[in-house]
């Protein structure tokens, strides 16, 4: 297995020629499952939408997290969390708001949250008792510039201020604007298990115990460990975005599965491009799944069958927006073939 | 400094013939500011009054962590949760509650969630790249049992499940009792701020910059540390309770302020204890201040004058719940002492 070359993954991943932008839109064979109408917008400048949100929600972290005494502390949680990073799962929240008919705003809060917790979770992560990496979007990691313990805390700090911030009426722009207290309360509850031991927490534990065994872990588990570890906090970004926008139940039912296939589709992508991709281009260690005998779907299935699986899990997850207006549906249709497509 | 001796220890804590019962009523120099009707209720069986809610907190710390897949980290969360303890943070919590005409019911799904932060803390504290502590309530550490990895994501699990547990409706008993949803949304916000960087963080990255430093930290330093490390969490226990009790801002308030000063008092005690008690009678390892060179109130006042600090607190403290019904307030009164005269 692991026969790959980038040659042999652009038939899921972008071709070569599109690579300079991340943000690029697809050219590659289209999934079978997608209305024309709903893949519609080809106006649509996804490049643009992702920029100026990403922007958006750049703003909105680095007024959350101000400069103040502790200052050593402040510091490692904004060099974690202003470090870069595409904004998937907060612009996965504003989408998912205003598809329901939310307005956007309502949504930036959230959407700071999620990847408040996402930067906590890579933190933690990244400790030397954990999987010990140095290397994190291409910078050293959190507990490298400013030590382990400054990093459990710096995590442990963004936790509580995902809460804080999604709690508190100060964080939204207005009183017109603040979503019904119920709904904040109902999107806390969900943020809190999509995190615990029921969701990332799961995954990362689940994950742990089938590090270094003999045997590779059955598809099942490692299903498991991606349902958690990874989808989760995005099925978590789009339910939140879903519910402060106003979304009826079964809207934010439909929502949560297209953001699980999403989530697990996120996984078999970093998988395969852990096989496919350099350290440079990945702007993280490469291979490393490969080294340390961690079980991927690559080494379960094979190359071609992983990418199989991607293609039918993001007709999938399409399929679960589909019902929903083209127009406003574009940007978590042109987000999923984005997670499908990157190039890291 | 450091001449003491549990006799010299005594005029703050209890004489030695009490010390068989950890609730035992104080027998001590009474504290001078304690109106004789507040300090009331002679009658008052606070050794049944704890015992009483601690076994209710346990009851329902055990039945919000129940023992699920991935198994070993529901474990590690339930070891360190229900591991003992005199469940001081949740009492408060459910004292308040009372104390400004809530029904106790309410306040347990909050007082739950303050021991979860409080375990979560404890548990990344004793971490090894934190303190490095073996032993905790007589026992081994977290990581001892679990591991590292373990051990930080249970303590991740413990501070997203507080959350999941303080917002959840299926967390309170009823309909009827379940508070209002903006005063759940406060509750949360609250929260979240007394443990990140602005609260129990701030207190534990303090710590950690003034540890090993060649001169002393100045006592504000150490109030800082203290009013953060310490005194935070005792304050989200009790302004949770008011909170979800129904409390008007101003008695929030004024509870916030009892909070404080028995939250200081709590680490001045501890202090104390530290140079006065043997490991065996603390469950800990005693002496460890001392040998560290960290910065206590006995070795910048001397014994005497930390014993004074600590009487002049207990006195602040009563003063802030001298306004409510006496009877209603014997607990927190009774709280307060226990905290001045515990023996570990």
């Amino acid at each position: 297995m692991a026969s790959s070359s980038f040659a042999a993954a652009s038939h899921l991943l972008y071709p070569a020629a599109l690579v300079g932008s991340s943000f690029a839109p697809r050219r590659g064979r289209p999934a079978a499952a997608v209305p024309a109408a709903v893949e519609g917008g080809r106006e649509f400048d996804f490049k643009g939408y992702m920029v100026a949100r990403a922007a958006a929600v750049n703003r909105a972290l680095d007024a959350a997290v101000p400069v103040a005494y502790p200052e050593r502390v402040h510091e490692a949680m904004r060099y974690s969390l202003l470090g870069g990073g595409k904004r998937v799962r907060p612009v996965l929240c504003l989408a998912a708001c205003e598809l329901v008919g939310g307005r956007e705003p309502l949504a930036l809060p959230p959407a700071c949250a999620v990847e408040m917790i996402h930067t906590m979770s890579l933190i933690h992560d990244d400790l030397p008792c954990m999987d010990d990496d140095d290397l994190r979007r291409g910078q050293p990691t959190c507990h490298v510039v400013y030590g382990e313990p400054l990093a459990v805390l710096a995590g442990d700090a963004l936790l509580a201020l995902a809460f804080r911030h999604l709690a508190d009426p100060s964080s939204y722009p207005s009183d017109d604007l603040h979503p019904p207290a119920p709904r904040l309360l109902r999107a806390v509850a969900e943020l809190a298990r999509c995190i615990g031991a029921e969701g990332l927490v799961a995954g990362q534990a689940v994950d742990l115990e089938s590090t270094g065994l003999a045997d590779p872990v059955s598809l099942d588990r490692l299903e498991y460990i991606h349902l958690h570890k990874t989808a989760s906090l995005l099925e978590a970004s789009v339910v939140l975005g879903a519910i402060v926008g106003g979304g009826s139940d079964d809207q934010v039912e439909r929502l949560r599965r297209y953001a699980r296939c999403i989530g697990l589709l996120f996984q078999v992508v970093d998988d395969i491009l852990d096989v496919t991709k350099s350290s440079q281009e990945l702007g993280k260690t490469a291979g490393k799944d490969l080294a340390s005998d961690k079980s991927t779907y690559p080494k379960l299935l094979g190359l071609d069958k992983s990418r199989q699986f991607a293609e039918q899990l993001l007709c999938d997850a399409k399929d679960q927006i589909a019902a929903f207006d083209p127009a406003k549906a574009a940007p978590l249709l042109h987000l999923a073939n984005y997670i499908a497509y990157r190039q890291k």
